[in-house]
């Protein structure tokens, strides 16, 4: 007979087959689904969604997690795999059916309020119903347990163990550290930009978006990119780890750095280990960790001079034409310009985080029950004033802008900046580790970096916790410093410092 | 509450939509999946084939279905939609759990032993296995019922009510007629196939299939072309029918009847109703049907002299160098060409049905216990210089050539001949209720035909069975004589006849 820990194993990789059966029929959703196709996809979705729900919350397999949870003979890792499913259980087990459905409808109604908000680019069209999806998301914290605060329980859904008092302390080091280095750039300096809005036809960019997959070591035997309306990353397993892109002609770093985002994402998935399929420690941490490898190749690495010594000249032989009067130094001031805008998707590496602020800050007094969906609006366009600087002129371009709301994420919003923060303490790190690892980017050679990655981060998939991990390889907690002192060396290069 | 037939049609819908599901992870493993992603997909595919057999098995369900049978208020559709889901249910509860994961043992057994056969071209490496197989469906046969003849219930299994009794009367009118008519096709006949096997590029190919496709009134926004090794349909619903295809270039027709066959396919598909998702009357009768509708397309209209009418201009147009000395009467004898050949997916439209038949009668010989996997490969040579008077050279274009046996696939193989004569069967009669309808596609008008076909065919569903269908249809019952006659009309013009 089987251990028991096999038939815990088994049942896992049942509940994973069937999850990424449904990531299988999404990604083909997006990216090759027939116009008229959608409805019956969207009931097939849901279909496995309720059959996964119910593998997961079985009651035979509750008592087996329980089993397992008392027994002593388990490995350090067969026991963080059963605590953490454990876990997981007792959490879903809190929501009533009753519940997840009308959530379901609540954010369907969210979502399809919104796509027709922003079509009018009139906020008011998505008012009811986002209030009403705040409301079940005040209701959700409510039967997750209020912990300190009750915005708590929704962070930890994308970021275990995140909490406002941490995050407060985080991003009011990096709001002063921050409005503090941009007030000191020399406003004078002249950066063009205008090389990155040249005719870069789709082939030769798609070529290019290749090239850059492949060369920080994203494996295509293991994955595929395609291309659809919005990029992502999806998983069927580490051995099927798929990215998409978007090629817009006349917007050069569009397609570039979503590439090398995504492949930071790619990398990532392709890296945890397939003999822990469908458990803990086979699948990634945090959103916050993943956004952590995302951001580690397209800025540390994507925006950096070292990258592009090595792969200007030869963008420069697809390109011919748009790039040949554009020196590395030209490229480099280009790609990394500093100023204040409207939409966070296109904020410089500095600004993006206000973006990521300003919808924390909301999103807490959401709930803490001060704000609500009439009077949002308001606030959203109060802060973009008072952080970034900006008037908001339609809705669109405000508070109309992100998706995720519609969809009922909140909390995710923080991991985007905790993934930046992560990202620096991690690089430099990788620095520190890595003897002479920038003169090596600067030759092309990014297999050390990626090796550095899979050993330290990759291939323990949750047999650490965010913030353990982060103290096991740099031998602290999440500290801002990191990212200030990146930031601040990168950007008075570029732009010097205003005495 | 709910009426309990909904509760059915729910139940259903759900066994659908897993269902569905295989087909999308399957599709995608043909068209998309990365070469080192195999192994984790089948398992995935694996995992939805238990669940949807967990679901539809289910004794509560079954249960359900037994008090529907009995219930009297059910409408003419309802009751047949309960009575042939019972009948399958009824069927699927035979079998043990035992035996289901023994048979899949034994097929994946002999389908790898067959990729490794193939590869070596040596039927000795696929003899064993196939032996192991051959025996489990026999124990098959008899777990489903012996019937007049133990072939029966594989039969059964593929066309709905097909049997021995009848099929040896088809084939053997089958084989006398189309013997006496190949032997007196003026074999003096000179027909030039040059033209088809120049250099005809990839993506104008492509291009060239998609018209075709769109021609014939395939609806792309309930679906799109692949590419793949080996072409096929497959239907995640009537909204979302694919097809796929392959493009050789220094062989016109590969893809071209390709695209017609699978294209004829995929028009039924799209033409089941919507509204029934799920349930039989949304469903295709059987094999022989779908084959009737891909044939129909493929020969009746796509090697039709009217079709080329049409289309052989706009053929030019795409290949002016490869075509412009090719006239309407030399393509149409080129792509009508009849030899004796060993491959039966390259068989003209005559010698074709004897490669069914071999197959026919090895495999109900095997079911009778007369043959062996031992024994077969002399039976198949035999049979092929008895049948088509040709010599087996080596096993890779002989006894190793389809996949079906490796498949456990045994009783497939008659329903591509019965396919064909429903074909022509039904085509004379949208002939007769049609005015003008050759002179309609002589100007590539197709609509009609296809809104004839939607008509009588494909809006049933499984509302009729293929017999019940064929006497509504046509007024009697399958009749080779269709074909025949079809066939001499054909074959006489181009060949002659000899006296």
């Amino acid at each position: 007979m089987a251990r028991i820990y096999d038939q815990y194993v088994q049942h896992m990789q049942k509940v994973a087959d069937v999850g990424h059966s449904i990531a299988v029929l999404s990604w083909d959703k997006e990216v090759n689904l027939p116009k008229g196709s959608a409805a019956k996809r969207s009931q097939q979705i849901a279909t496995l969604s309720g059959i996964t729900h119910e593998l997961f919350t079985d009651a035979k397999f509750g008592r087996l997690l329980q089993r397992l949870y008392a027994m002593k003979n388990l490995s350090r890792k067969e026991k963080k795999n059963v605590s953490l499913t454990l876990r997981e259980y007792k959490k879903v087990q809190k929501f009533s059916q009753e519940f997840v459905i009308k959530r379901s409808h609540v954010v369907s109604k969210a979502y399809h309020a919104w796509i027709a908000a922003r079509e009018a680019n009139d906020y008011d069209l998505y008012k009811d119903a986002l209030q009403e999806l705040i409301e079940i998301k005040r209701e959700e914290s409510k039967i997750i347990g209020r912990r300190k605060h009750p915005y708590n329980a929704l962070l930890d859904q994308y970021e275990s163990g995140a909490n406002v008092a941490e995050l407060d302390k985080v991003f009011s080091d990096a709001k002063r550290g921050l409005k503090k280095l941009i007030s000191e750039l020399n406003s004078s300096t002249k950066i063009k930009t205008g090389f990155l809005r040249k005719h870069y036809p789709q082939d030769k960019q798609w070529a290019f978006g290749l090239k850059v997959l492949e060369h920080i070591g994203y494996d295509f035997e293991k994955g595929r990119q395609d291309l659809s309306t919005h990029p992502f990353t999806t998983s069927f397993s580490s051995e099927d780890v798929r990215v998409t892109t978007r090629v817009v002609e006349n917007d050069f770093a569009n397609m570039t750095w979503s590439c090398i985002h995504e492949g930071g994402h790619a990398l990532y998935e392709q890296g945890l280990p397939i003999e822990d399929y469908g458990l803990p420690t086979g699948s990634a941490i945090s959103l916050g960790i993943h956004e952590s490898q995302s951001r580690l190749w397209e800025n540390h690495v994507g925006r950096s001079m070292e990258y592009w010594t090595y792969m200007l000249p030869k963008l420069k032989k697809q390109f011919p034409e748009n790039l040949k009067k554009v020196s590395l130094d030209k490229f480099y001031r280009g790609i990394n310009k500093v100023a204040p805008n409207l939409i966070r998707t296109e904020a410089d590496e500095l600004h993006y985080h206000f973006h990521v602020m300003i919808r924390y800050e909301l999103e807490k007094k959401i709930m803490e029950g001060k704000l609500n969906a009439s009077n949002l609006k308001t606030a959203w366009n109060r802060l973009y004033k008072s952080y970034i600087g900006v008037e908001v002129p339609d809705d669109n371009q405000g508070i109309l802008q992100d998706i995720h709301w519609s969809h009922g994420s909140f909390g995710y919003f923080p991991t985007y900046s905790i993934g930046s923060f992560y990202a620096a303490q991690f690089f430099h790190q990788a620095c520190q580790d890595i003897p002479k690892l920038k003169k090596q980017l600067r030759k092309g050679k990014t297999d050390k970096l990626l090796t550095w990655l899979r050993e330290n981060i990759h291939q323990y998939g949750q047999l650490y916790d965010a913030k353990g991990l982060c103290r096991k390889v740099t031998g602290e907690p999440l500290n801002f410093k990191y990212f200030m002192d990146y930031a601040r060396e990168k950007y008075s290069s570029i732009y010097g410092i205003e005495e």
